[in-house]
């Protein structure tokens, strides 16, 4: 028979997918001989034995559970049910993975009718023990049987209310006696039957418990976000209670080995004596430093201090730890690597190194990509939000903090940001025409739209912070008021978003700039002396170019040149274009975009020195650039000299059932060839410019949407006719490349024909999520919560790439290009080159490059490093 | 040096890929001895070279044709551009596959200021020669230098207006004499030099003009219909010219050897005395039976007749010939197997057979699918039909011919069909709601969509003409007036349509009914008795499958079950069921659709016997099923009790940005479980109830749109429940299989692990081709015209499958799915289920079955008989 339950003393503290964190800590500290009260831990094998049988527990494994049970009463001297000399247990939660607060917990396990007394007896605190019983009746009731959780908390009340108190912790042991009962005659009435004396039988179903709670809805949340799979299960920890409230020589408290929040190099910590952890947590007593327990119980303070020091030199990390003083003696609960803020994470990073503990690798592969991005935005003043409760949620569409006044439209922003006001975008959803009111907002807010919509990835593009699809927001465009929860906000109100967790305030909360230290450039520096993948930038402007270097890019991997279409003064002549007549009047419209378009790319070589520069063409289906306003179709209808009437029509003929496959991409080209060619000729053209002043310009240009390879040739045909005659014209001598988006899955299955015709592969990983899935990023929103729910997903694949499905179209196509290019470059623009996982996936399957957004790219740099450690080219 | 051209006697009869099936055919006559003009054959290689070299001809190639020139001028005994026996020839291309009409021919060619004078005396008809030239003129610098094609026929009409003559052929010979001297005056103007003199230039000009020839857009539309690769190139024939205008003693004429009309087996055909074949067609004359022949010229009718045996003996098959008589001298111009309409193909097949010159199973490949459909459909009687001509042309969106009166409404045609008119239904684009509407009227013209549009798709289904997306007519809804080309109709007015052609007439036109014959029924009994691949059908409502049953379908293979949902009575509760604010809400109104769609289960098992029914759950976004109209949602927000604005609120939250990537398929049952749930109730007790008639019923269940095996694993879960608990309810025995779509790039990709859950496949190659291709069929239309033009696509992805794509990744999803479940079901119910080429596809990659519209059904038996004889199983 396969062994499920271990003894804590006959676990491995190093298999941490067997035992959970939790369990291999404990196993750890155990076979240190530091002074662990004794238990046994659960394994996972056992929760996903309990789901694969159908939520049952087999009875071998409970006969194994009751063995160790009675292992562990020999160990403590106690037993279970005692009147004399109860044995209590806790039982807890823990996974692989830590997952703070989601899962359930019981405490004081064990205690009955009869053992209450005994443990009255033996704190000689007959309050207490009634205390404690209440307390593992009212969370047992909930937690296992789901009962009460309502009833009793009214009972409560009703009590004091008639015994004339106000706070718990008047009501005398009597009427927590009289509670008691109580209680127990709820649930005596709800199930039909008394409440549990047997703590054996208390046990079983405290285990069963921890095991459902492993699939709880807020631990599949937190799973998704913190990509955890749900096949990993939980194990459960059962340990023998020890009490801190014993008396003055007893107490309990939590130590950091270093500052989480600094990082600085001190014990860092709290205690009570006389209490229990709830005591620490309800703010009742102050706790006091956990120096302080040096003046009053110096061999306790040393033993503990001996006992940190040798953790944090185990582990090699800074240690976050509970522990408990019974009658003089320290028990340590529990020891992790403790969380910490981006900026303590740098500082004890690099320290450890200095220190000798680890190496340069080990110190990056103990960084959290994602957790750089805090440190490159703005955030809330901690001390501020703890005193501010959220009103509303939306989605984490892109990092940072934001406080503001509501500005109701774009041009609303610009102008009274303008005058010097702070403002809060607060749109439905936006659209490319809001771009300019989006970049002069302290942040963005919509009502509509995913991770994907066109607020969040403009925002991120920008490192503005966003939330975006928070259902809960009501504008009134007339009456210029917005409603969030029933409260009403005026354009003379401040709100408040956090784009790291997507709360929204209802009040001005003060915000701390963004904090990058020479910490940060020490990482960074590492991370670059040990990756093997390039980082680019996707940027479409001067200003991100430049960010974007700034932040260590090494190229552009994505401008898209449609971007810059929608400022107001190219948007007219874009117009222009998409309704000529004829290709005459086509091609005059687009003279007047080439000395624009011609004068992005010098903006952009030079941003970038000699740096690699990749330009898509024209991506979206024209009509995205016409008007939808009733004002602005009446004003171009006025400069077309049309009726309003004939215009709408003609703006109606050109829209689309489904925009995402409708004509867009190197499609606009086949049917417009003089797009391509204006294109073609500001790329080479100011490329020609910008080589004379001595920058190294060799331009990318990329055609999107490739599905056939005749598609690619067609529109190459078109560009490198146009480039050669201009570079002859001028005598110049101008490297370009052109190459392909993959982001059609006929482009990844037929890689090996495109790669004839493509110098290079970039893949776009939205679009070509979007159609290997079947489903569209603006509508999947609606429905992927239900798939989230019912386990189907278990992560965005908007944001980390689905390995199984796109992830294999991507490698088909690799290996498929190569056997017709083997030098092929390669690389990655869609949203989720910034993705850590997806960086790793792409080291892996050996690409040239990824690009991100600009803010994106410290993250990607770290997360290059990383896979390369783990995994080195 | 390869060689390029052949002379007649020199080339392969057989390798019409090389030589083209006009040169194969005159090789082939030369090498059995009979009359023909002797000339010389460019191969399509050269074409193919022409086109590789930037269209040049090169000069190895050049020096190739004036060997073989000068060879047939040695075998003629004539000189080019000699005085007095002038050499002359004609030039025309001929491509592997007949392509009637679609390139250009130059005929005379060698005539110039010398030779015009031999022609005069030769034929001592100088007005005849002189004709010969003008028209030469005319042709080569139309057709060769682009020149003067209008101002040519201007010139014709001044000169008759002057000698005040009102047809061509009044005029004299002095007349075209100044004629000559015109155009060629014009032609300096025009090219600033000379008309070409030398006939060696002559030629050159001429094989290249018909090497370009090969891509005008007429030959590439026509490819693309006939599924002709522009990659095979045409040859080019250069054949001495023979005179049928000579005197009495020479004629001209055309014959089959059957009635290409009827099938009969005679010699049909007519000629014409002392006249060229551009007299016969003219009809200036009226040309006499072949028959008559036999009376004024017995040797050269018996040798013709000899003649014509001998090559239907030859090729097994009817033949079209050409011929001319020089000077009593019979000369064999051309023979071909002969075009013939649908109801002689089957004629002259089983004659064939029943002759001994062929097998049925060569019988079977003689035939073309596509024709059938010609048979199962009303045409318009041929005579009237020559006596009209079409307005404007649309899509040949479902075969048929239809004739009515113009109703604009789906409501209007039921009424007005209802009081016993005929009515073609003309709208924008249909919607659900017009089915009624379409199945009552004669057909369905619309001005939006594509060939998978809505109104196509259906009318397909009910084997209704429709023409679709004809983009030239413009309905006034309100003022109840159709405008096509200028021309306008009201209700009153009668149009005719033709779903072969996609013509539309503004006039009514005598049809001709459906004419399914004993020798249909033959040849699809063969067709059965040589076919591997199994045939179903596409049908939702039982007069559909019995309909296909009466055609041969084999069973059901896609039943669409939200086509139910539209009619009226159903709708209200649909609309009810999707408006629900809770789960409770819907259930009940999904109670009130199950006894209907119970009740159309029922009806479908008993029309289909034994037979297997594939039933496909709801598939289409909810959003679909809601009014549009503003009437409509006033009606319904009454009956719901709601406020219109809410309503209408409502409704657009529920709208889409990419319907066709959106919440659909089996997304709707993830969210709405109960969904799933009533279907295969109503799936399970319409078989049971079924069952005890009798019938062995055998449901398979098919989910739609799966992309990961957990979704398919999360709906068969809830129908494995439902079903199972209705079934032991029942003490029934009602076995049923779940298989799914694939129809999701994801899914097809991922098969392996989509089959341990699915235990069929079906291929829904409609969505399977948007999604591969990134591209929408209702957008496509809008660009896929660029796309034919140039040459980046031959064929229409949505009706023959693209093998490359689309086929790689069914491919890959047999061969995965194989390795997880050898013995997986294989079926497509895709709209190509219906196209020959397509089915060949699905037979040689291994289908089970193809499943296709009823109408379709006897097409794709055949094809599937053609692609089992061709590659046996």
């Amino acid at each position: 028979m396969k062994k499920y339950v271990y003894l804590f003393k006959d676990a491995d503290g190093d298999n941490k997918a067997l035992f959970g964190g939790k369990g291999a800590n404990l196993a750890k500290m155990t076979s240190l001989g530091m002074p662990v009260p004794q238990g046994f831990t659960i394994t996972t094998e056992a929760c996903i034995k309990y789901y694969d049988d159908g939520e049952q527990i087999t009875d071998e494994i409970v006969k194994q559970i009751f063995d160790a049970l009675s292992e562990t009463e020999k160990i403590a001297g106690k037993k279970f049910g005692d009147a004399e000399n109860p044995f209590l247990v806790s039982v807890r939660s823990g996974a692989r993975a830590s997952m703070p607060g989601m899962m359930d917990t019981i405490l004081n396990l064990g205690l009955n009718d009869k053992s209450v007394e005994g443990l009255a007896k033996l704190t000689s605190n007959p309050r207490f023990a009634y205390d404690c019983y209440r307390r593992f009746i009212q969370m047992y009731s909930d937690v296992v049987m789901g009962v009460g959780k309502v009833a009793f908390e009214r009972m409560i009340d009703e009590l004091k209310e008639k015994k004339n108190v106000v706070k718990d912790t008047e009501l005398t042991a009597d009427d927590l006696k009289e509670l008691i009962a109580s209680f127990k005659a709820f649930y005596k009435k709800d199930r039909g039957e008394e409440f549990p004396q047997d703590p054996n039988e208390q046990l079983i179903g405290a285990v069963k418990a921890v095991f459902r709670s492993w699939n709880n809805p807020r631990a599949i949340v937190y799973r998704k976000m913190n990509d955890i799979p749900s096949s990993w299960g939980t194990a459960v920890n059962v340990q023998s209670m020890v009490f801190g409230n014993m008396g003055d020589d007893s107490g309990t408290g939590v130590a950091f080995t270093r500052n989480p929040a600094t990082g600085e190099k001190a014990l860092y910590g709290e205690y009570l004596m006389n209490a229990q952890g709830e005591d620490v947590v309800a703010g009742i007593r102050t706790p006091q430093p956990i120096g302080d327990l040096a003046k009053t119980n110096k061999a306790v303070y040393d033993q503990f201090v001996d006992i940190a020091n040798k953790l944090e030199n185990y582990y090699k990390d800074m240690q976050d730890m509970e522990f408990t003083i019974e009658r003089g003696k320290l028990y340590m609960l529990q020891t992790r690597n403790g969380k910490r803020t981006a900026k303590a994470s740098l500082k004890i990073a690099i320290d450890l190194v200095k220190e000798g503990m680890i190496t340069e690798k080990e110190a990056l592969l103990k960084l959290e990509p994602r957790q750089l991005d805090s440190l490159l935005h703005p955030q809330f003043d901690a001390a501020a939000l703890k005193k501010v409760k959220h009103i509303a949620t939306g989605l984490a569409a892109s990092p940072g903090a934001a406080c503001g006044k509501v500005a109701f439209s774009a041009e609303e922003a610009v102008e009274r940001t303008g005058k010097g006001e702070k403002v809060v975008l607060v749109r439905m959803e936006t659209s490319p025409e809001d771009i300019e009111g989006m970049a002069v907002s302290e942040g963005i807010l919509t009502a509509r739209g995913g991770m994907t919509s066109h607020a969040a990835v403009v925002a991120r593009g920008m490192g503005a912070c966003c939330v975006a699809g928070c259902s809960a927001i009501d504008i009134d465009l007339d009456k210029k008021i917005l409603k969030i929860a029933g409260k009403t906000f005026t354009a003379d109100d401040y709100i408040s978003i956090d784009g790291v967790t997507g709360y929204i305030y209802g009040e001005a909360i003060k915000t701390a700039p963004a904090a990058i230290t020479d910490n940060f450039e020490t990482i960074m520096n590492w991370a670059d002396k040990y990756r093997a993948l390039k980082i680019r930038t996707n940027a479409d402007t001067p200003k991100d170019a430049k960010q974007a270097v700034a932040f260590g890019a090494e190229g552009i991997g994505l401008c898209r040149t449609e971007h810059m279409f929608f400022e107001e003064d190219r948007i007219m002549a874009m117009r222009e274009m998409i309704l000529s007549n004829s290709k005459a009047e086509r091609e005059a419209a687009l003279q007047k975009l080439l000395p624009m378009q011609k004068k992005d790319f010098i903006g952009l070589y030079e941003a970038m020195g000699n740096r690699p520069v990749t330009i898509r063409f024209l991506d979206p289906p024209l009509h995205e650039f016409l008007p939808h306003k009733e004002i602005e179709i009446a004003q171009l209808a006025k400069e077309k000299k049309m009726k309003v009437e004939d215009l709408k029509k003609l703006i109606d003929s050109l829209s689309e059932f489904n925009p995402m496959l409708g004509h867009r991409g190197c499609r606009l080209s086949v049917t417009f060839p003089e797009i391509a060619e204006m294109q073609t000729q500001a790329v080479i053209e100011a490329a020609i410019e910008v080589s004379k002043k001595g920058n190294f310009v060799k331009p990318e240009i990329m055609i999107p949407l490739v599905g056939d390879v005749k598609e690619l040739k067609f529109v190459k045909d078109i560009v490198v006719k146009k480039a050669d005659e201009i570079i002859k014209k001028a005598g110049a001598k101008i490297e370009y490349s052109i190459g392909t988006m993959i982001e059609v899955p006929r482009a990844a299955i037929t890689a090996d024909e495109i790669a004839k015709e493509a110098e290079f592969f970039s893949f776009g990983t939205n679009d070509l999520t979007q159609m290997t899935y079947g489903f569209s990023r603006d509508d999947a929103g609606k429905f992927l919560d239900d798939y989230y729910t019912n386990k189907i997903f278990e992560s965005d694949p908007f944001s980390r790439i689905d390995r199984n499905g796109v992830g294999k179209l991507v490698k088909m196509a690799i290996d498929l290009g190569r056997t017709t290019r083997p030098d092929i470059k390669l690389g990655i623009c869609g949203e989720h080159g910034g993705d850590p996982s997806t960086v790793e996936f792409c080291h892996d399957i050996g690409l040239t490059y990824v690009s991100c957004s600009p803010f994106r790219v410290p993250v990607a740099r770290l997360a290059a490093a990383q896979a390369n450690i783990k995994n080195p080219r």
